[in-house]
């Protein structure tokens, strides 16, 4: 069976900046989309901010394998409702990439804990990817290292959790270094950031980087059921305990209750 | 100097339940501030739920090297302002101990990115705690496991992200496991997740427990400087390029001006 | 394709211990690899450690995708040269999967760069392994803990470095706790400890165990190329350089030369 | 009390290339401990390949806190056996540092259990370092980054272990990037490789590097007794559990007997 992905795009800058419109006239989204449909038994749709829920309703969710994520200008747009919609799906086992400038994204801030802050520079400069987890399933196919002409640049410190796996180190022309890919996991959910694709360059054309989102797509589907309450957590009353104990001492709560949230 | 530690209470079922008033006639975070208290160059001070702002006002942070968290019956009552300013001064630098119940604390939950889930059984049963990493310093002067006769089971899977390094292991008579002491960083801040504490035991009067609570006070001390604003994300200029660079192709942002968040 | 295994067995004690050779007639390197066979899309076959270069020849690990090590009595007996072979083939893709006893075995040893020491008794009592990843695919189609009801038990500490990923931890009934299924990778190979299997009970003959392996299997396969020399460290001369530098100062080295090792 | 440092040298270079001896005319090894020494309550002594057990003798390693360790030329000359004792002492607690070609002296390769292998080039290029973990206590006094005129390049895939943290990264003028501060734990030894210091560049001799060595030996140092037999594998008797327990089933071992190896 295919695996579902669903690209979540801002869809602001396509519309609203000519330089933007030019290099992606089919939008970044739908740019990506069609790189990854029908490769490597991936099916691709897109959803964007402006549909109704952001395109994320609980039905969408649930027919999302992997869920893309590309934003920029309107994080702030982002209905908070929505966002632990995205995060609970995640813990319950949906695949996430975030891309670029989704580092601030709502859900991404959420997932990671921390600030997810770094430096940047728009010039149009150099950037060169290296592998740094050889034949890591996210790199398989790509060379060693892969440039992208004009890029924005971003710089460490970058403030994310340590990850379970750094695959990408980034060179930057200007003197900058930063961890351009990252593996984490938050509940049942794999996750990988992906620093490349500033939306007025052409970096989501470029093969490589589509063979990344392709690799991740494949790396962070989970195809075990979905958890569905990610957040319970069951009380085991006494007389279903697995060994013999006997109850003792005071108690605060009643069998079968709820625990406090 | 002294390390500054605010124990912070959420001072409900002492004053509710008879049994907690007497197990902790100075309350709990009266008692866990005491054990510090003193010794091994702490000074513990404490703030609870009722204070103006819970206690935690942007002063009294900015004195807090190290924050201790208990809370259960009232987590929904604190503040989601006060969260983010006690999730910005981890960010900054500041250490973080939650204990027992405060895996659903809304800053605990908010710092993993995760469900922090777990199950659980209220019988009084034996656990005991194994040391899983011999000579850390959160298990100083402790032996290779140490037994609390009588407390809460919280049972594995436990819905964390993966720790920097597990530090306990508990067993339950009851039949079950948990990762009692896991640490983390985000930011700068490193945090210290220790499970023992249900109200209704006198676990905080436990000389390990207050062991480890003190350990971990001294492991997650940061002396460094606070960081003032831990989400800043500068730009740097062309002009300030740490390599030549000459600025190419199209940008959306003019020189000094903020990234979008 | 199917994914080759090769299960290499110590094959001492099924021979020299009645107890043994009662409960694994078939030995127990016998008994894992046909409860592989024909599943899921793997071939395995089986080696010992009697066979010339005890069986693992550079060209059985050519076209070994993940080698599965049980051994227990004769550790000693494993020449060194053959452990630093399967180790590069491990740093060269193969997946590795370590069994109960193999806690120190040569090749684990030298993988983990740590003692691997762990307490343990011989009691039959019963284990209780408990899945502290839910939805891990190591932990696929398994209930959220299942039980042994004869095993050896191994307590913590475990001196091994901290894990990619904790998958399981166990529950003896005499009191004890243990990391049961623990990830690591080593160069482009992933390695996973499992915990059960002491040659006197029918473990290898229990469903959850041979699904762990199974399980263990499918993780663990590497499907990129295995890298030749997973040991190199190539120069790049100035002329090769990606960006245009000029040779300065003094140099040790001539270009092309290999370096000190 | 202060730290007592051991830093080894390997002595080679120093005496065979007029360079490195103009460069460090009280040698490398002399150079480093003279910067370490009486800063910080840190106190350092050194010893070298030529010296009877390479210096390492069983009573100056008990003596030794942090091992700080640069070779380069030489380490096939360095004898397995103390290579084995070196080890036993960082997982019983000793501190290590490995410094530059250090990545493949026999105690590092041994430690990551990986092939520890890297691309490079001897150009004297330039090299920044950048912070990747901000208030880190290695990373304390330093700006966000800082430059080494003239270094040797080490470029990524850098074949270790993902570390516990990465702490820096290194730019190269020649385009490559490398993780040049990273972060291990083995048994109870805390344990950092850190990149600089090729011998015929003054590396030693800046301010900066100097803090970082000063600072890893603070972090690194475990002020904690030393573990004896760091490899040790006790039993536990059926008469000793912790819990009551009745054995059960066959055996292979007597109480008391000490398992295999």
């Amino acid at each position: 069976m295919s695996i579902r992905v669903t690209v979540w795009g801002e869809n602001v800058h396509e519309h609203k900046n000519k330089v933007v419109a030019q290099v992606y006239p089919k939008t970044m989204h739908g740019t990506i989309a069609e790189a990854l449909n029908g490769t490597d038994g991936i099916t691709a749709s897109t959803v964007t901010l402006q549909d109704p829920e952001h395109g994320l309703t609980a039905a969408k969710l649930a027919e999302t394998d992997v869920l893309v994520w590309w934003g920029h200008a309107a994080h702030g747009d982002v209905q908070d409702e929505i966002v632990e919609r995205v995060c609970n799906a995640v813990w319950g086992g949906m695949g996430m990439i975030f891309l670029h400038s989704a580092h601030f994204a709502k859900p991404f801030k959420r997932l990671m804990g921390a600030p997810c802050n770094l430096t940047w520079r728009e010039a149009g400069e150099r950037e060169r990817l290296w592998v740094t987890s050889r034949q890591h399933p996210i790199a398989a196919g790509l060379p060693d290292h892969f440039e992208l002409e004009h890029e924005e640049m971003y710089g460490e410190p970058f403030g994310v959790p340590e990850p379970l796996e750094t695959v990408f180190i980034s060179w930057f022309a200007g003197g900058e270094v930063f961890r351009s890919g990252l593996t984490y996991r938050r509940g049942a959910g794999n996750i990988f950031y992906f620093r490349p694709g500033h939306e007025t360059y052409p970096t989501y054309h470029d093969a490589n980087v589509q063979r990344v989102i392709r690799n991740a797509v494949h790396w962070a589907h989970n195809p075990m059921p979905r958890i569905r309450n990610p957040n319970d957590a069951p009380n085991t009353p006494v007389t279903a305990a697995l060994e013999p104990i006997v109850e003792r001492g005071p108690r605060l709560h009643h069998d079968g209750e709820e625990g406090f949230r």
